[in-house]
């Protein structure tokens, strides 16, 4: 019974991610690439002739409610077929010749990670191009909902800060709660959407371009149509409406529910967004004062790049507008140690997450004064609120198997014979959902020459870094599979 | 009254280590170095002159007990000027010509660090080589008395399992605790350091040779008089008798207590020390399998030195057989992930140390175990105890705090124009107490090029890392210094 609902769900996931096929359709016809129209058609007929079959046959399964262990299968199965099924129109068109590359740019786009196997983006079609773009967008939808108001749920890493710290909408007794804040979330993620794509045609960009840099912004996934990413448009303008847009992205998306409200004293108060804005400040300055004379010709142009790829780094977006690997180096190892950060909890962001990181600060902290007045009793706060201590338990769980998957993904990537700084930032470019690293995946480079079992492993370190290591490794374990 | 007590130990402590001097004096009249003897006697006088008033004119405090915060500040600053003071000979002779230099490489002893500014060691006077090795038997000496005995008490890091896990020996009333069990500690640690330069003789060392590296075995120090390190024997016996002393060292010492007692069940059964063997174990094979084909004619040959470096990087002991900079990527990708790990708690190793890793580890997957099963109940067991779940909290202080620092060595480390790998690993290698990293730090490399604030600051990092994090730290907060 417990599959069959699975089962069911993931079928219900799979029409809706179908029903998107009609996009890359409409952008096919409008740009006359009629010829491969039948490779998203192919895949969307597919899928209905399987799922709605499965759905008529666990009819009696409607409606009945989904346990812990379902749950966790769930999201990760319905994640890795939704990547599996969308990867067939990029393979079945030739786009990209080999399942595994086609896959492999699939999960990153599903996991708003914008690691890309292309090695000349501008070649490939542009409805491809669109549903390359549009996958970020799917997949920020999607890690929005689930890190506010399922992964609470379930209990994952800390997650119920999300809500602690910024109580969503107050529910009615009919509605379901996910229902509720999901549609609202959902409201908006598109308002931002809209926004973004109007500030940027008013850049000069066209509807196509603004359309597929903001699906990269929102999700902070950061697959860009150009070859050269943003840096394409040499546009200050464009470069400064993304910077603020990523930044946007990289925030708990219930705050924006609370400043609708009119709740500002919840948003100002909150300790993650004055951390996350801080670090950037820090980041942004500390690389423009190191470019200032070296690179650019003034501290407004070097303000511009450095800000631009903090907040790409930071909020785990990966778009660039320069090779960064060409910076003075103290510049590099400012955005290496923004690797470890990533964006907020509850926002479309990857990585640790900002506010598991506080916590820990604060624990180490705490334990000094421990050390000083052993008998002492100190509360750990966060914006303002007492933490109960064990969610320093749950986030330091987190924080350590993250860290060792990131080994683990190392040693992979490194026995394909990638130098350490390679292997290191590509696992955690990876796991963190960024994209770009260094080496030999740094910004004007890709993930193309990788032999592919590599590939087969990062994918899947894309959609445990998004799915919060949990979710996904939890089904490996033995008590998963106990009755 | 406090910094009275605080100022006599310290006084005592120099005192002590002034006598030590001695020994090179020795070494130096062997070896007909006589223009040099006046720079290890005249430091000598110097601390006779200042402590002995100390002790006369604090003698009222004698014998009073010292407070948690009269603790941080003695271990500290006693450290510290210890360093200080020891570099005299160096700077005085002409030997180490800067100061910060001077201190940087005591500094680098004292912590069982084995990171260098010497370009040319073989050009130092065998006096100074002699008193440089030394430095580091007196820190090893003096670590496995705090790990063991002073850092329990004072509660830092999760330190309580040293004892908590292989007890210590019972106490008469009569004797402190403290120091029976330092007694018996430095017996164990003598005992080692006699057979290991007897072993290494048998090998064709002469003593001078065999003591001194025998020095930076047992103290997992690193510090080689002779300019390849351990290579420059070329000798397969010599590499696995340092081998098994460095793995010796890197274990915990109340095991070597158990074992004397016969109690041999203790031993067996303790968590850490099976994760420690098997972690290099694993390494050492990875890597013998990785180099084998690739860089050595045999198996054999791959094993011996696959098995030296990583046991050498995993105690954070630093000797180096042969430029591991150029062996196969897979194989420096291991060894940079061992830079992570660190060796037994109780033992002369740095770094994190492998049971805050396996508690850590344990944490994680207990998580997902409360994942699926929300209301259980699991314990956490180590050693087949069962653990006190507020260990954790320790734990994760220590780790993160531990990551913290790291993070800011890295950047400070980069300020001055190195690259990532570079920062990162010294960093690593200072803070973990290892000596040599990847990069401009490499085995063949060292850190003379380093600007002098960078030296200071890394010197700062080793005392951190050696000290526990906290001891150091704790002097730093607004806490301490109130009343």
């Amino acid at each position: 019974m417990r599959i069959l609902v699975v089962l069911r769900v993931v079928a219900v996931l799979l029409l809706i991610v179908s029903v998107f096929l009609l996009l890359p359709v409409l952008v096919a016809m409008l740009y006359h690439e009629d010829s491969i129209i039948w490779s998203f058609l192919a895949p969307m007929v597919l899928v209905w002739l399987v799922c709605v079959p499965i759905l008529l046959l666990t009819g009696r399964a409607q409606g009945a409610t989904i346990s812990n262990k379902g749950g966790y299968l769930l999201v990760s199965s319905g994640w890795i077929l939704a990547a599996a099924f969308s990867a067939l129109p990029f393979f079945l068109s030739g786009a990209i010749p080999h399942y595994t590359d086609a896959f492999f740019e699939t999960m990153s786009g599903y996991t708003t990670t914008g690691a890309s196997i292309l090695t000349n983006i501008e070649a490939l079609p542009k409805a491809m191009l669109f549903w390359r773009s549009l996958t970020h967008w799917l997949g920020g939808m999607g890690i929005v909902v689930l890190t506010v108001a399922v992964f609470p749920l379930l209990g994952i890493g800390g997650l119920q800060l999300v809500k602690a710290e910024a109580p969503g909408p107050t529910v009615d007794k009919i509605t379901p709660k996910i229902t509720s804040t999901a549609k609202i979330l959902w409201l908006i993620y598109v308002l931002m959407t809209v926004a973004e794509i109007i500030l940027l045609m008013f850049g000069g960009m066209s509807l196509f371009d603004a359309a597929t840099h903001t699906f990269g912004t929102v999700a902070t996934g950061g697959f860009s149509p150009r070859n050269a990413s943003v840096g394409s448009y040499h546009s200050g303008y464009i470069d400064v409406v993304i910077t603020v847009f990523m930044m946007l992205a990289g925030m708990n998306f219930l705050l924006y529910y609370r400043a609708v409200i009119g709740d500002f004293r919840s948003v100002m108060r909150n300790s993650e967004l004055r951390t996350y804005v801080g670090i950037f400040v820090v980041a942004a300055l500390l690389i423009a004062l190191n470019l200032d004379g070296h690179t650019y010709h003034s501290f407004g142009r070097s303000l511009r790049f450095a800000s631009f790829q903090a907040a790409s780094i930071l909020t785990t977006t990966g778009f660039t507008t320069t090779n960064y690997a060409t910076w003075p180096v103290f510049s590099q190892v400012v955005l290496f140690v923004l690797m470890f950060v990533g964006g907020s909890t509850g926002s479309t962001g990857g990585g640790i997450k900002v506010a598991r990181i506080v916590i820990l600060l604060k624990q180490g902290v705490n334990e000094m004064r421990y050390l000083l007045h052993p008998r002492g009793i100190f509360s750990m706060k966060l914006s303002g609120l007492n933490l109960r201590k064990d969610i320093v338990y749950t986030v330091t769980g987190f924080v350590f198997l993250y860290l060792f998957v990131l080994f683990i993904t190392t040693l992979v990537v490194a026995s394909g014979g990638n130098d350490i700084l390679t292997s290191l930032t590509a696992a955690l470019a990876t796991l963190g959902n960024i994209g770009p690293g260094f080496g030999k995946v740094g910004p004007v480079s890709n993930y193309a020459y990788l032999p592919t079992y590599i590939k087969w492993f990062l994918s899947f370190s894309m959609v445990v870094g998004r799915l919060e290591i949990y979710t996904v490794l939890v089904i490996f374990t033995r008590t998963f599979w106990k009755r």
